[in-house]
Parts: C-alpha cells; sequence; structure tokens
C-alpha cells in the first residue's frame, strides 16, 4: 500500500511556512512499513485542490491530507474531498457538540462559522481532536483511504498519534517494529564512525542516524510478519550498541532528555533548582515540560542582571568584578547560592555569552560554564558552542540537562 | 506566468529531510510576482519523476526542479527531463571543463561518473554551479520552461540568485509587494467576521489571515507593474485595518511579540521582573530569545515550589493555605515580591494549572492568573486557555506578555 501526502494551504506556496507536516508524517509512514511516493502541496483553491485529489486517487491508496479544517471560507479540504469523490457533505452532531464544548470551556461564545467544521463527507467519520476545534476525517470508500488531519502540528501530530498510527497499523501486513536509541555527546560523523562496523550490510533490521540539535538518534527497524521474531532481531542489534556507547544513550523512543532528567531525579528522591544567566530559564522552561516535574524541581532563578546574581543567589561582588559574570567562580558560586536558597538537595547553574554580542578574544559568543553542587561535591565545566543565539542557548541548556542527568547516575554508583 | 516546484530525493518521502527548497524557491518566486500552484515532491525512480513532470507541463509554465543532480545512478532529474519532452541528451563540453576544474582545484582525480553530471537535455543551456560539480538547467520548450537546480542548499540558493532570479525577471511585469499585520487578543474567527467589509471583493490587494498560536497574522499583497504603487495600495487597506484594530495589532512584518515588548519597554526605559510558577521559565526564556533583553529585563523567578513563592518572594503562608497557589491573591502577591526583590520599575506574576493533572470543578486545568504591578498599580487577570499542557503554557506565556505590551502602552497615554 502506498501513500500520498497532500498538504493544502496557500501559505505553503508562498513560503511563508516549510512543509513539516509533510516530513513528520512520511517519516512515520515509513516507520509503519507504507511507502510514501508523492507529497503534493496545493493553495486554497477548490478546482485546483480537487485535481490533486484526483491525481492522487489514480496512484495512492492512502491519501493523506493536512491543513485547511479551519472554519474561513479559505478551508475547502473536506468540500474537495467530497467533490472529488461526488458525496455529498453532511452534519457530524458529535463533531459540533465537541466543538460547543470547546468553546464553552474556554468560556467564549461559538461564533457561527465554526459550525462549519463539523461537517464531513458523506462516508467518512469524524476524528476527534483534543487540542483544537477542527475534527480529522477517516473514510473508505473502494480499495482507496482519504484522512483529513489539521495543519498545526501541534493538532495534527496528536491526532495522527492517537487516531491514524493504530487505523494504518491495522491495513499493513508486515510489522514493522522500531526502536529509537537516543544519544548525547557524540555528533553524528563520530558516532558513524564507531558503529561502522555493525551498520555495514545490515538490511533487516536496519539501522539509521538523525542528527538532533545538540543529539543524535539512532533508529533501529525491523520487518516481519511475526512481531516477536522482529522485536528479537532489534534486541540483538540493540544490545550491540548498548555494550558500545554505555552512558552517552540517555534514552529510548519517546523518552525526552527532561523526563529522562526528571525520571532519575524522582527515582533518587533527590530535589533540584536551577540558577540561568545566559539560557534565561530555558533549561527550567525545558524541564517544567514534563508534567510532575514540581515533584523535584522546586525552584529556579534566571538571575540575568549582576544584581540578581548577588542580592537574590549570594554571589559575592568581588568575584563578579574579579573574574566577571561568565566565568567559573561566579558558575560555582551561582549553583551554591541557588541550592541554598531553594533547599534543595542539588543546584545547577550556567553562565555565558549567548551572543550576538558581548564576546571578546577570551571569552567569545558561545562560552558557557556549567555549574553543579550535589552533596559536599561541586563541580564546573566549561564549553564552547557554535551557532547563532537560539543555537547556542540550546546547545548549552542540553547540555547542562545531561551533566546533571550523568551526575545523579555516577554519584549513585 | 504560474510555476510548480518539483523537489526529487527520496529522502525526502522518507521523511529524513524537511523540504526547505520548496519554501525557499516559493518565497523567491512570490517575490518576483511568479505564482506557485503546485509544489510535488518524488523519489529517485524515473517513471514516477517522468510521471510528475508530464503532469506539472499540463498545469504550470514555469517548472522548477531541485535534487537529482549528482553523479550517481540514483540521480535522474535531467534524464527524467529529457523523457518527459522526448529529447536525447547531450555532453556540454563547457560544463565537463568546469567540472574538471572543480576537481583540480579541490586537488582531486575526477572520478568518472562525475562526467553524467556534464550530460544535459538537447535543447536546454547549462547554468554554472560555483559551490559543487552539477551544472543546472534552463531549457524553453515551446511555452514551457524547465528550471532544474541542484538539490543541496548551500548549492541552489547562489544558482538560484546568480542564474535563475535575473532569467525570470525578464518573464515577469509585475512586482509583488506585501505587509503583514501581525494580531494578538482576536481569533481567527472573530477577526474574519470583524474584517469581513474590508476583506470581501477585495482582489488587489488581497487580504489573507493565518493562524498561528495565540496569534492572527494579516497579510495584504499588491500586485503592480509599478513598485509605489503597489505600495500605495497596501498602506490604504493597511490604514483601514489599524483604524479597526488599533492596539490589538502589536507589530508588523518581522516583529515578533517578545521583540515588540522589549523595544517598549526600551524605549519607555522601564525595567522588568517575571515571576513564574505554570509556565515554568517560558516568559523569561520567550524575552531572552530577543539580543540585548538584558537592557530591560533583569530577573526571574521560577517559583514552582509553595516554599519558593513564600521564602523568595515573600507570598504570605496564609494567602496560599487560604485562597491556594493558583488564586488571584497569590498572583498579585507573586508580582509585588519578584518586583521588589528584582528591584524593577514592572513586576510580572503568572500562577496557573498547566495539566494534564491538578484541575478541580472550581479550578480546572488551563485556569491561569497573571498579574502586573506597574508604578502603584496592581492588576490580576484570570484566563482558562484550551490545550494540551504544552498549548497552556505557550498561551500563557504569549498573554503575559501581552498583557505587559498593553499595560506600558496604557501607562504611557
Amino acid at each position: 500500500m502506498n501513500c500520498e501526502i497532500i498538504a493544502v494551504g496557500t501559505e505553503l506556496l508562498l513560503g511563508d511556512i516549510v512543509n513539516t507536516n509533510a516530513q513528520y508524517i512520511s517519516q512515520r509512514l515509513s516507520a509503519l512499513g507504507l511507502d510514501v511516493y508523492y507529497q503534493t502541496v496545493v493553495g486554497d483553491n477548490l478546482d485546483r485542490l480537487v485535481e490533486a485529489l484526483k491525481i492522487a486517487s489514480n496512484r495512492a491508496d492512502i491519501i493523506i491530507t493536512t491543513g485547511g479544517l479551519g472554519p474561513t471560507d479559505d478551508d475547502l479540504t473536506k468540500i474537495g474531498i467530497a467533490k472529488a469523490l461526488s458525496v455529498e457533505m453532511t452534519l457530524d452532531e458529535l463533531s459540533l457538540e465537541k466543538i460547543k464544548n470547546y468553546f464553552e470551556r474556554s468560556n467564549r461564545p461559538m461564533p457561527s462559522i465554526n459550525e462549519r467544521q463539523a461537517y464531513i463527507p458523506l462516508g467518512s467519520r469524524a476524528v476527534e481532536n483534543n487540542n483544537g476545534t477542527a475534527p480529522g476525517i477517516i473514510g473508505e470508500y473502494g480499495s482507496k483511504i482519504y484522512i483529513a488531519l489539521p495543519g498545526p502540528p501541534k493538532e495534527m501530530k496528536p491526532m495522527f498519534e492517537e487516531s491514524i498510527v493504530p487505523y494504518l497499523r491495522q491495513k499493513s501486513k508486515y510489522t514493522i517494529k522500531s526502536r529509537t536509541l537516543k544519544v548525547i555527546g557524540i555528533g553524528e560523523s563520530a558516532l558513524q564512525e564507531k558503529l561502522g562496523d555493525i551498520m555495514m550490510n545490515q538490511t533487516n533490521p536496519t539501522i539509521a542516524l538523525y542528527a538532533k540539535e545538540g543529539e543524535v538518534h539512532i533508529r533501529i527497524t525491523a520487518k516481519e510478519e511475526d512481531a516477536v521474531k522482529a522485536d528479537y532481531k532489534i534486541k540483538e542489534v540493540e544490545n550491540k550498541i548498548n555494550n558500545m556507547l554505555g552512558k552517552d544513550i540517555y534514552g529510548y523512543d519517546g523518552d525526552t532528555l527532561e523526563s529522562v532528567v526528571n525520571d532519575i531525579l524522582q527515582k533518587e528522591h533527590k530535589t533540584i533548582s536551577f540558577a540561568e544567566s545566559c539560557t534565561g530559564g530555558m533549561i527550567s522552561s525545558r524541564f517544567t515540560d514534563i508534567p510532575n516535574a514540581s515533584i523535584s524541581f522546586l525552584n529556579g532563578i534566571v538571575c540575568y542582571s549582576n544584581e540578581a546574581k548577588i542580592n537574590i543567589l549570594g554571589v559575592k561582588r568581588e568575584t563578579i568584578e574579579e573574574h566577571g559574570a561568565v566565568s567559573m567562580e561566579t558558575a560555582e558560586e551561582m549553583a551554591i547560592g541557588v541550592r541554598k536558597i531553594s533547599n534543595t538537595d542539588i543546584g545547577l547553574s550556567i553562565t555565558g555569552i549567548a551572543g550576538p554580542s558581548g564576546g571578546t578574544e577570551s571569552k567569545p559568543v558561545g562560552l558557557c560554564y556549567i555549574g553543579i553542587v550535589i552533596d559536599n561535591q561541586i563541580k564546573v565545566y566549561s564549553f564552547i558552542f557554535n551557532g547563532n543565539r537560539a543555537k547556542i542557548r540550546w546547545l548549552a541548556s542540553t547540555k547542562a540537562l545531561d551533566i546533571l542527568r550523568r551526575t545523579i547516575l555516577e554519584t549513585k554508583e
């Protein structure tokens, strides 16, 4: 069974946004053992949309659209599908109820145009949207399957994972199993060299590397009719890689660095506080993305000014005057200070130069000091990160979280 | 004249990479006054590529491909074009010379397979590649124009700018100008209703709405032979919308909410501190994305625990016990407290329930209180945001930044 992804939206054709939805869905379909032969982008124009749908139905078994499910005149995807299939639109009462509830919960009256979102092509069923008003649809028409998903990734992705993946799994005779090992602290090229022998001539399971900002993911994928056999094949390769990489693998599959650090902290019954300068709250913000972060994370200080470092964290004025706000010494006193005022087991600090200005020859843009206090031990690490301001801040916050992870694991031993 | 962009490469269909080339070219074509009606992605498969080219030639005047110009068996774009047009491939001596020179300059022998890159469809001309070995092509066949560009952005972009833009400029007699108005505090549907009269029957300039997370963008686009006339037409519509929406428009074009708030604070010589609970540092992190945020932003407290609210911000224990950590009263004391310990002109606080757990009937998931102290005034606002944890945190941090913006603008008046 092969698929075509059709993204609907004039903003894509104008280049206002990049088609990350097509990438996301392609990646997930590939993991499910489904081939994608074409991706298409078409604007908010009914005739051209219908044309694209007709072409797709001639060459694909499964047609997945994204976008065009909003309430305005521009949102034409479901009407386009109905027209391409020559079926009527029909009101889905349950969807209307849900849209009404959505507005009620936020204490706003439902604009009358939102009612349009509850109409679906006859013969399709609505797919619930837990993050917006636009329901998706799944429709089987002859041998063809039509799936329509909302455009905003924050609505599309949860809907795809919760409703479309389970549906598509039933359609494939092979079981595709995959396992992702998430690696931090080794670059993509170095990892490729290190795993060269294992990766060479490996066809089932396959091993692929994906470079992410600050980390690399190793995906092992096995395709078998029998799920147990697929799992076994993956486990064999996984064990080999685990033996080679050890603690450089921070997690698996759905794990994020934040969730892994949070799990370790909770398991070890440790509490944590952060003192951030150059990352400006990003470490706290990333960490608190995790539900229940409040069990281990008690407090963060975004001490952006020197006065905040001195008055709130108790960094000595002389330390900053003598060594600078970006220094090993300041990082050390920040970590000690934040642990003290927050009354936590661990204090983590970061101070650096995120740029684009503020760098000097001896302290270039990208220089960061990361301090950590745990029990009676204090350590300060220094790094120079490459990239623009956003990238430096991201890499620095990633490194800080990874130092936290490794430190707790080592303290445990 | 309308264009279709065809990206060639199996890695796109597997979702290994995102199609940024299509975005880049679309954006540039739009600025040149050329419409893009379709973008297509096809893999490294000759039959499907030829099929995609034939479909494109039925619906577009200009067909621009990216990728598939390399030296390996997988690189099929030029052969595909030749086949779709039923013309022969022919050796371009000048290109062969340049490829040879390219290898000479890097002191490497030319692998024999690279010779293939010098072959082009009969009737096309080669376009020089100053950043790689693959020449591009431009071919005019009847009323149709075929342009083939390399896939790597570092080769594609310079070739597009140096050779394709000048070529296409001659083909377009229009100038396209556009202006984006960024709106916060009104949903897409409500905005559409409000602007209904202005948008109705508006063809040049056109007005389009784009919903973003927590905001809506209005884009006004004019197409004229004369650039001054296009600017004038945009200004007319912009003024009308400005009169209707007033402060709901927070910025224009490249502005972000963060950059606008930062600009206003700096212009008014005001300093700011944040006390965040449910957003966990996201407001500080977003604000410090802006270079030079340190001029106005002095300090942030991520008071995730009650103890941090009490010990660091000076929130009264009785306030939390009586009204709860998520309450108007706690938000008020947090804002007062963070301003005091940070010694800033303004203190902004937020406390709420980001979920997924922690909600009750009287205090549901999504409930947030935002407090702001400026001069001798204190205000606390309450909202209920819809969505998952990530969305609630994003919407809450956006609302807090917008309240900050509106408060300073009102104080100024």
